[in-house]
Order: structure tokens, then sequence, then C-alpha cells
């Protein structure tokens, strides 16, 4: 790869540059964005390589574009580089959610369709923007990729090296299996999360409520402080694994209030045991 | 104060003693418990002063008696040290709830329910036992004490002096307040946080979710490690709160739900927004 061109030089693809920029085979590194001083500052930082804000002169030579600029973004982007991919230019994107950007890349990219590979790092982070990126953000991460059986091959290889030179762990999986296990671990948290503060900022006693709470509340609501836009476009993108979450999770609160009404200490206790075993074997390989 | 009884040196009893062994005006303080083990580690390591297992010895000439110990065993405490109380002794106690331990409190002790101020310290540490107890635990932390209108106005003064000294901030409300306040910002959030990880921990490919979990999950779900048992007994003890605090949830749940299945994002973000700017001007308090 001679040519990676980054829409979005922000925490997710100004880490990508640092860690390639740390390989002796680093390509030349584009940026692309919306906002000319946040690439000014990408390119003073030495994060990449170059800015552009002529999208035909990004992208006409690059062997590989990443779109890691906010999702509502993508669809948008997708059409504004579709005039100028090559055969060989390789698409991919690091959003949350895969099969809504699948939808949009095959919609967008028609024939080129083949040369797009739906990506998703998991690393997140509290912090964003350029100055927040990193070489080693990758490392030992996830990053899955949701190629079809459309995907070309070599696509899907060249990105999967993408993120292997970043120190990832790749793995790949159909976008529905993505978004599925996303809802669960990740998306139906947020939205509980989101859920509890809701909850207590409405009520004519929350500063009250607020100041009596602790660590414990602290770490459950951490993800309620996440970025509202972000996470209205993430749950509109996987509206179906969501709602299906959901109604798991009502169900177990409807258990919860029937063991509790019903006093039965050993019921409650098996499902806290439960819980509190899985949790801490899970943590153990963290 | 001349005699301190610390009936379970743990976390909380051996921090309130190593907080009070720092002051010029400490009190000889003595340790009970069920396990003799557990209490040489304690006077070993200097966080009593001496340990005691026949309770007319501990409690004929104490002048106040706080009771440290898991909160089931605080009705068979309180049976243990009635006969040997005098007029002067002072109880308290470090328990969750505080409605159910005036309730037993009031039945065991009768006339000398007066003497008895429930208290909690707001203190939680994911460590426990003796080793875990720092003399620093307290300070600023909220401790919270529940008297009656029958309470002697020169027990709760001695108990919140007890407080103040370990370096805590403490407050009085009546019990059902507190146990009100503690459903919606702590119990809530450890039923919630055990719901999730059983859900997830009960499905045929919990492996490969659990796989996938991040920073998000670990700190949403860091209280689903707490003690099963523990967490029967606040839930049973609290269980009218803690049913209303599941029913106002699942309406938000419900709430929710109804937003997404209407794919209304203006909805989705205000209330995403709403629980962001609250979470995050609350941790800027902390």
């Amino acid at each position: 790869m001679k040519k990676l061109v980054i829409f979005g030089v922000g925490l997710i693809g100004g880490s990508v540059a640092l860690a390639l920029k740390k390989r002796p085979d680093a390509p030349s590194i584009v940026g692309v964005g919306r906002n000319i001083d946040s690439l000014q500052q990408a390119k003073d930082l030495g994060v990449i390589d170059a800015m552009e804000t002529n999208i035909h002169a990004a992208c006409s030579d690059a062997d590989l574009i990443l779109i890691a600029a906010p999702v509502a973004q993508t669809k948008a982007i997708l059409q504004s580089i579709k005039p100028h991919l090559t055969a060989n230019t390789v698409i991919t994107d690091a959003g949350s959610t895969k099969s809504d950007v699948l939808a949009a890349a095959r919609e967008v990219l028609g024939d080129q369709f083949c040369q797009f590979v739906g990506g998703h790092p998991i690393a997140g982070a509290e912090k964003s923007g350029v100055t927040a990126a990193q070489a080693d953000l990758y490392i030992n991460k996830n990053v899955v990729l949701t190629p079809t059986t459309e995907t070309n091959q070599d696509a899907a290889s060249r990105v999967a090296k993408l993120w292997c030179d970043c120190g990832a762990r790749v793995s790949e999986m159909p976008a529905e299996t993505h978004d599925g296990i996303f809802a669960a671990v990740s998306h139906l948290p947020h939205l509980l999360a989101f859920a509890l503060v809701n909850e207590i900022a409405n009520r004519p006693n929350a500063a009250q409520l607020f100041s009596f709470a602790a660590s414990g509340f602290r770490d459950f609501t951490r993800i309620a402080g996440s970025h509202p836009e972000m996470w209205r476009d993430i749950a509109l993108a996987n509206k179906t694994a969501l709602l299906n979450e959901l109604t798991a999770y009502e169900q177990q609160i409807s258990h919860l209030k029937q063991l509790l009404a019903n006093e039965d200490g050993k019921g409650l206790e098996a499902l806290f045991q439960t819980a509190s075993i899985a949790r801490n074997n899970w943590a153990r390989t963290q």
C-alpha cells in the first residue's frame, strides 16, 4: 500500500495513521475532512503527511480509503468518492453498526460494492479528536470485518492487513451477526445507562439523589455521558437488534420483580451469583 | 468516648478503627466477631487494641457499639448484646438499608431503642476484609444517620461525632427517605447490572458475546461482580422501594422502545442529551 486516504482524522483515523507511521512500510497518509483547522492540526502534529480538500486529487491514486468520520456522514462520503474510484481502490469504514453501512455502500457503489469492506474497531475511548490519537490504541483490540459473499477477497485481505499492522486482532463475521453482538454488549448497556440517568434527572429530588450517588453509580453511568447525537445514530442504525435486546431485558426485569415480590431469596441469590461469576470470569480475561 | 466496641472488623469497621487511632482522643477499640483468625489478624495489624469473645465483657463498659458485620447478622447481634447494655451505651450500625434495621432494633431493644442510631457510610470498595481497611476511607464520604423521634439526642450526637472524627460528611434523614434514595442510586443500578450479565451469560453464544465486550461493558457491569448473598439481603430488605424503582425503570425502557420503533431521532437524542448533561455535571462535582 502506497497511499492511504483517511476521511475524518480524529481519534479513530488518527490512531490508525500513527500506528502505521511506526512501520518501515508506512504508506503516504492523506487526510480529508470537513474541518480545515482540524486537518491542519493533524498535519502539524505529524499524524498525516498531507491534507487534501479536492476529493478527486485525494482518491484517484489511493490504494485504500478509510472512512472514520461520524457514521451519519458515511453515505455522503461514499457518494462524494464514487466518481473517483479506480478498479483497484479498496474502501473501508470504522462505524459501530454494519448492516446499515453495507446497505448504503451497496446502494451508492453499485458494481464497485465488491471493493468495500465494512469494519469496526472496538477501541472506544472517552476522549475524541486528533489530539487524543495514539499509535498503540489498537494493540490487542478487536477489529471486526464484515465482508459479504460479493466482497473481493483481495480487498478483504488488504483491510485485514491494515488493522493487523495496527496491532489489532481481526475477525470476520456477517454484518447481522456483528450488529446482534454489539446490540447486546454495547448498544443495550448504553441505552440502559442513559435511561437510568434520565429517570433520576427528571425527578423533583434529582439534586438530592445525585448528591448520594457513589462509585457504583459512577461506573454504571459512565457511558451515559456519551455523545447524544452519535448514540442516536447508532440506536437508529441498529434498531431491530436493539429492540430485541430491550425486549429480552424487559423480561429480565419482570423476572427480578417477581422474585422480589415473592421474597424469593434463593432465586435472587442464584441470579446474582450467575451474573457475579460470569462478570468476574470475564474480567479475568481482560 | 473511652471504649468503642466493633462487631465485625472488616473493611468498614476496620477503617473506622484506623481513622480513630490517628486521633489524640482515640478510644480503646475492642473487636468482636465470629471469626477468631480474622480478629487476631486485626489485632496483629494494630487495627484493634483488643479482641473479645465474651459479649458481656465486651459490652458492659462500652460507650459505643458499632455493628459492622454483614447485615443479615444485625438482629442476632442486637439480641446478643441486649442483656449487657447500660443506660449509657449507644448502639449504631453500618448497613446499606435502614428501615429494616430500625424495625429489628425497635423489636429487640424495646425501651433501649432510644439508644440506637441507624447509620450508613457511603464508602463502597471492591475489596473487603480487615486487610483492605484504611484510615482515610471515609474522608469526604457521605454518612447518613437515621435517628427517629424516639432517638436520644445525645446518642445521635455521639454517633455523628464518631463519623465526623473519621473525616466523613454526616447528614440525617428518616430511614424511609434513605431507603428511597439508595434504591434509586445504588440498589437499582446493581440489579440492572446483574440482570444484564445474567441475560448474556444464559445465552447459547455467551462466550462470543463476552469476547467482544469492551470498556463500556466493563464499567457498566463492574457492580455485577458484587457479592450475591449481600445483594440478596439488600434487595429483600429494601423490597418496597426497589420494586417501585424497577417499575419506574420499566417505564423508561418502554418509552425508549417506543421512540426507537417510531424512529424518533429527535426524541432519542433529547433523552440521551438530558442524561449525558446530567451525568457529566454530576461527575464534575465528584
